[in-house]
């Protein structure tokens, strides 16, 4: 029946709703907001940059924030699964890209095109919504989601680092300067000695007499903007050499990592009662902010801040908060968008639902269900909504989900000396993920505050939770395998059921995925990369051939429930053992 | 008997002697020779150029080095306990530098009042090996011990980061530079607005034609030199700022303590088989060294570097080798050289015999006895000979001596998954003593590669000996019972044994005399410092009458030998339990 899906979520979610908010009255819920808030903060404007960058203003920080604020808002207060966190993909920053240099070519109105294809797009996940299709996720296997899920993070953990080794081309570093020199080294602006027809025409054009500036005097703003050059012993390619910010914003990376890694084990120190280090656990990450932001104001040395727009108005005059689909874009240009629309169909599908499934994995034991089908139709609702008021679109993001996910595990408080803390679930409610968006879209109201954030801080915290969703992926776990001899191996229940060769076996197929998964994502075809991500099924598919159906159960064993029943009555003794087990 | 004991002690070591140089052909000892030369070779170069400060160069970096070479050599040969490293100690430096300034007043020689002074000492101390005062050292208890090893430790660290912070000063940062100015910034060098008196007769002396010299174009030196003064915002208050260098130092000075810190703990990770494992371990510090010698040199950042003597002489060209012990000094200096003798007596003989102890201790399973007779006669023997040769004078380093023992452990290679290895003993050798100490000698040859090595890491190194030498002892452990709560204390066997509240009384009492005993090293008292640790050992006298016998058993363990066997005596059933125990 058309919808089934989508009612029997609907169903099962609405007694929760009251649930969803009483449940949300809890210190670690506060501790995970203010944590997450800073985490989603840094990606949604430096995604809104790129796409400003890429778009020439036309989408850029400001509609990032405000779409990604609305986009948040909604979904947190009515979708399936509320511990999904939206974010910004990269495929869609690929897609952008080529849509836009594509209407500049062809002179049509990107924005007016692009909410075509958006609204389209939403109208196809809607008919996928519609005809239960997010059903397909149960040939999603633990397989398919650790491949995809180690991907991300460790994109995430190698983004972390590159976003900081790309600050040496910000802030170059004079590397072998001679400290007797000192007095030597200067970095002064000249008068350009050949200057170009460029520089030439832009003198002109403005107006400005050249021979009537005191070069010497000038700043490197005003050197810049004037087109002079840089000349002098302490003068690095494209400016002078800036001292002490890249090795301080090392420090603050690093130290920002660290600190809240060392906060987080406390929760298993022998020290203070229990409430205290799980308390000192919860707010890990949103206290070595605090105390990174502190130092880095104490120390004064100019990093890199966050730079939050300070007005709620769109980034370019031209532009409102209204798209006309049409505008000046010939009629037939609504049909062609149907083309590019399947494309996003796909890449928004794949993204959200394998988010989905790892959020909604077993091992978190959530209680209140999942919601695929009402997941899916809230981010195509709120895509059409973007669509028509040029914003960028947002589905849900892996490792900010993980993380949030992760941010909000009870434990049972331990009594006897020694004793592992027992994981009992996850504190799953809408309140997280409402206060997160609704204060991302107040964000304009405090940017004051905010410029004092460091961006290697946020690079830290990324790095951070990169490294803290690697943990729990299985497929970890058996790459470490590798490495130990069989007699530290530690008790995993496949390891008692599976051959080691085997084990092998299977983790040497999942890496070889993951390589060309990454070559993918790399290369210019990144935009196929959500399609790849199903060709991994099919491998799965495959590798039932290699694999008996015993060694898979134990190997891969989460199963969509409808499938593991299924399993469960022709399961052996083994199989009910793990069952217990697990 | 006179020599007594010494001769015992002979007796006792000599069976020994050929298994001492047998027992030192393993890997572990190589990674141990190279990790203490690299530790011993900055703190006997610092010593030497703080000496060489407060004597205006007649003992300096030189002097220090062949001094610490010798006596290490000799006593490394032929001391009861070998595993002692000796070093330089605070007291001595403080003693002469009061000397100097003495001497300075009342215009004698320093040196040779210093011979005579070094020779009474030398005698002192054979007459105390003669009459077999070594034997007090069974009134040190854990108690004495453990607050003098603890206080020596935190001293240690403590001056890694005085020193690393020092480096504020030799580097100075512009803190809060704005980015835009970088073309505005300068520093040059200037003639003196208002030359001083000095300043002129240095000019007038030195036959400089102030006019003639382009004040703009010198370097720093060169500025110094000619007393220039330093103008310009980019100037700090002593000269320029210097960009880069204090960050990039902090960055190597921790990234080696943690770099060492980690891979010390990979013995005990689960990958690689157990010979790999144990021998990254042990060459842990020295592989650190080795990574950020080569990452400093990479970077190019100009940090402080060690700076060995490259010539064997003298520092001054006015004294040789050998120094009178009369010279021009009047005679009865020889006489009344004999009062500060008897402080520097105690000096040496408390420094030496503490760290005897804490070498000796029944912790360490030492298979090969002790000799504190033949490790004070040692001492004085080569005490004698630096004196009347004008070197400094070395007893045994606390410090040292402890990281020297723990890089020496033999643990059981651990076969059970999971299971701690067993600690079965220390290579008692004489092997690396010596070879570090022969190496230093020759040091002088290889400061081609020695001026490679920057002192942040040296430092980096001190912090982790300071850290690693505060593991295992007691007193520690007891002070983090403060902050545990009763029931995650873990299983002290003093514990089950002494109420909680007398154990915390204990704590209190050594915490005390700590914090008093620091107050007098970093006081201008810092020379009675080792007549203090004496007091030590009257506090633990006083306790016997708040404490019971049987707890103080259990918190004061650590008895010598002939005590222990008394006490073993009238040992209760508990007692002989602990004894299984431990």
């Amino acid at each position: 029946r058309l919808f089934g899906g989508l009612v029997l979520d609907v169903k099962r979610k609405a007694p929760w709703f009251w649930s969803d908010f009483r449940d949300g009255l809890s210190l670690q819920c506060l501790a995970s907001f203010l944590f997450l808030y800073c985490a989603c903060m840094s990606p949604v404007i430096t995604f809104g940059g790129l796409l400003g960058e890429a778009t020439n203003g036309h989408i850029s920080a400001m509609e990032s924030l405000l779409g990604a604020s609305m986009t948040g808002v909604v979904y947190s207060l009515f979708a399936g699964q509320p511990l999904t966190i939206l974010g910004s993909t990269g495929p869609v920053l690929v897609f952008e890209k080529i849509l836009y240099k594509f209407c500049k070519e062809y002179t049509l109105s990107y924005l007016s095109l692009r909410a075509c294809i958006g609204l389209w797009t939403a109208f196809f996940c809607i008919v996928l919504v519609a005809t239960d299709a997010s059903c397909l996720v149960c040939y999603i296997t633990r397989f398919t989601e650790e491949a995809f899920a180690s991907l991300i993070c460790i994109i995430f953990i190698y983004e972390a680092l590159e976003k900081l080794s790309h600050l040496r081309e910000t802030y170059p570093v004079h590397m072998h300067s001679k400290l007797d020199f000192l007095t030597i080294y200067y970095c002064k602006c000249e008068a350009p000695t050949h200057p170009s027809n460029e520089t030439l025409r832009f003198w002109e054009s403005n107006k400005i007499n050249v021979s009537g500036i005191a070069w010497e005097n000038l700043t490197v703003t005003e050197c810049r903007y004037l087109h002079g050059e840089f000349q002098g012993p302490a003068c690095g390619r494209n400016g002078p050499y800036t001292p002490n910010v890249l090795f301080w914003c090392c420090i603050l990376f690093f130290s920002t990592f660290v600190l809240s890694s060392l906060l987080k084990k406390f929760k298993t120190s022998r020290y203070f009662p229990t409430r205290v280090r799980s308390t000192v656990s919860d707010f890990a990450v949103f206290l070595s902010i605090v105390v990174m932001v502190l130092i880095d104001f104490m120390v004064g040395i100019p990093s890199p801040k966050l730079h939050v727009p300070h007005m709620f108005k769109p980034t370019r005059d031209d532009r409102g908060w209204f798209i006309n689909p049409i505008g000046r874009n010939p009629w037939w240009t609504v049909l062609a968008a149907v083309i590019p629309a399947l494309l996003c169909t796909i890449l928004i599908f794949m993204d959200q639902q394998i988010t989905a499934v790892i959020v909604n994995r077993k091992e978190h034991r959530l209680k209140k269900g999942c919601g695929y089908h009402l997941d899916l139709f809230m981010v195509a609702v709120m895509l059409g909504v973007c669509s028509v008021m040029g914003l960028p679109w947002f589905v849900a993001a892996t490792v900010l989900s993980i993380t949030h996910v992760n941010s909000l595990k009870v434990e049972s408080e331990c009594s006897a000396p020694g004793e592992q803390p027992k994981f009992l679930g996850i504190r799953e409610q809408r309140v997280t993920g409402l206060m997160i968006f609704v204060l991302m879209g107040c964000s304009v109201f405090f940017t004051s505050v905010l410029k004092f954030i460091p961006m290697p801080v946020l690079y830290g915290v990324f790095l951070y939770m990169g490294v803290s969703s690697l943990r729990g992926i299985q497929f970890f776990d058996r790459l470490k395998l590798f490495w130990m001899p069989a007699k530290h191996q530690p008790d995993f229940i496949y390891l008692r059921h599976v051959p080691l060769r085997k084990v092998h076996f299977f983790t040497v197929i999942q890496l070889i995925c993951l390589v060309l998964l990454w070559a993918i994502k790399v290369s210019r075809a990144a935009i196929i990369f959500p399609m790849m991500v199903l060709a991994l099924v099919f491998v799965r598919k495959v590798m039932d051939f290699c694999f008996s159906k015993r060694e898979l159960s134990f190997l891969d064993d989460l199963m969509p429930e409808s499938k593991k029943k299924q399993q469960l009555d022709d399961a052996t003794n083994e199989g009910k053992e793990e069952e217990v087990k697990l």
